[in-house]
């Protein structure tokens, strides 16, 4: 994923502002999301330093001499100092920030890293804090591309969602591993450069949020659960349907009757200004009520060049939302070994409320 | 990946002697190889925060909610306490390591949690650091279970290369990428159960290391590189081979054959006791008498149940081999646009010098 010089300018431009607002004069990114949205294209991940080392006046990649071959190179953006396999990339950002008083690293930056630096400092009362508010301000904020990015990459997964509802592809007697198969299939065929994940759960298996599809055989009745992901041009998809093999009971009819309000509870109630937990707050009301304790995780998180990244609709986040906040709504219920649901959706925040990214059928589809 | 218990229980007893040697009581290990390699299976990588506390007479797992019902549960290994999402995780390992004076993070964890530890301990007078010392001189040196796993996988790998190099796939009008395709395939057939990299590079594109595959089509002449590697039971192979389209011309045969005689004479090199960089340092003195500049990265690296781990084969790394270590031994030659070329094969240090795990034919056979 490349990105424009103007717009790599223009987001730097944004983040110097936070940093000289929070008293910040050095900002350390490593490779991942923060990377890709400020420059772009990022080289392989390694245990070899990569970092945008950001000051007032200066951006300057440090990177492994044998990546510059590929690197997306913008000499207006920034500038490259390469260190060679055995001597120290800490040495050359200790050299770039020196006299820095405030350095902030990227969340996901390597603890060791992190100390090494802190060594390099020693003695120079160097104040350390994560990156976290400077950047995430920002980058939750989409501008239109980005929102039209995830738009495309959402339809493709309803493309895909909608063959799995009209059974064009074939259950019964299958395993979840070959029906995962058949689903990564799809999900390239519809545009997808990457798929990240693709979670086919049956049966009992589906009471597990995270299972990985297995050698489990799909037949009789029950649940047939998919979460699926993947990337196009740096943005991801993220959507959660649920099947049904056979006629589902009033028990599961119910239950699921219920998830539906609680999605369509937290998507009525997004607009900016709303506190991010609201949300959660909302769809969590509605399903404990009847299944007290069994939305077992939060309702949604952040989506855009990661597929999880801020804001994260979850009980302790305050934060108010703001236009432009594209995030996941994705109540589950999980009734111990017996079953389990979810039904997610990708949303953006607009003035005028939620605005769905995926269209796709949200009922219990029965196959 | 599944260990037995009594594994798990004697890794844990070797990095607690370590860490009682290092006068550390506390160790925070995040997902990722050394939670792998202390208890097996991890879970889904997440920005939730997953972490294995470590102190004399206790290990704990810390877990979100949402991942309990996957783990691998050792109850005689460790035990787990579980946070729900919009609670502190923090807060858990806090209270694990309250009364610690000295708290190691593993090498991966992120800045972000590192600092918010920090600030949960703050005025305690914790003496913090990285890992890295008290687990790496213990996961280096492989058992026999771990090296005949690496055998396994790196069998598997040749056998993709001796088919490359018998022409059984097609490469002549074909894109990069199209040839990488058919490679994960074969990957696949002959065992990998993930394939994690499929490097094919076609004449100029040769020159960078980690080229990704592309629509450059391969005809004409010029050298096809392939590096190639994936995973088995949790463990990696790695292993880079050139074929050449055509015949060579001299001077890419001449320098073919400095580059063999350069892993050649690496590979006679090793032994326990040899100190890591004396092996970058052979093979790189071969190849900058002729090619001064033109090695562009380290000799090697460990492999494992990362495809990059200690010990790293580098010009800083003054530790000695030690029997078990698993390293790759991969010299290059990148002359600018021009051409490129590797040989990267395994090797482990045995008690009489390096025994090789990869067996497959190492010339430049031209296709």
């Amino acid at each position: 994923m490349k990105i424009s010089p103007a717009l790599a300018l223009g987001r730097l431009d944004k983040v110097r502002r936070n940093m000289a607002s929070q008293g910040v004069d050095g900002l350390i990114i490593p490779l991942g999301g923060d990377m890709k949205w400020l420059i772009g294209d990022e080289t392989s991940p390694s245990e070899r330093l990569t970092a945008l080392v950001i000051k007032s006046d200066e951006t300057v990649l440090v990177t492994p001499s044998l990546e510059y071959r590929g690197l997306n190179k913008m000499p207006n953006v920034f500038s490259i100092r390469c260190w060679d396999d055995g001597d120290s990339p800490i040495d050359l950002i200790h050299e770039l920030l020196y006299g820095a008083s405030r350095i902030s690293f990227g969340e996901q930056m390597w603890a060791r890293n992190v100390f090494k630096l802190q060594d390099a400092f020693k003695g120079k009362g160097v104040i350390w804090q994560d990156a976290t508010a400077i950047i995430s301000p920002i980058r939750r904020r989409k501008e239109p591309a980005e929102i039209a990015a995830l738009a495309e990459v959402a339809a493709c997964v309803d493309r895909v969602i909608a063959d799995l509802q009209a059974g064009k592809v074939l259950f019964r007697g299958r395993t979840e591993r070959q029906v995962a198969d058949d689903v990564d299939r799809l999900m390239k065929s519809y545009g997808h450069e990457k798929v990240d994940f693709v979670m086919v759960a049956f049966g009992p298996n589906v009471d597990h949020p995270h299972h990985e599809p297995d050698n489990t055989i799909i037949g009789g009745g029950g649940i047939l659960q998919f979460d699926i992901g993947g990337s196009k041009n740096g943005y991801f998809s993220d959507t959660t349907r649920c099947l049904h093999i056979g006629k589902p009971s009033a028990e599961i009819s119910e239950a699921y009757d219920l998830l539906f309000k609680a999605h369509a509870a937290a998507v009525a109630t997004v607009k900016p200004d709303v506190p991010a937990n609201q949300i959660d707050r909302v769809a969590r009301d509605i399903i404990e009520q009847y299944f007290p304790g069994k939305f077992i995780h939060r309702t949604g998180h952040g989506i855009g060049l990661e597929i999880h990244e801020h804001p994260f609709i979850v009980k302790d986040n305050y934060d108010p939302l703001e236009s432009g906040n594209v995030f996941s709504i994705e109540p589950g219920i999980y009734n111990d070994r017996k079953w389990g649901m979810r039904l997610e959706d990708i949303v953006v925040v607009t003035d005028n409320g939620a605005q769905l990214l995926n269209h796709t059928c949200r009922d219990l589809v029965a196959i």
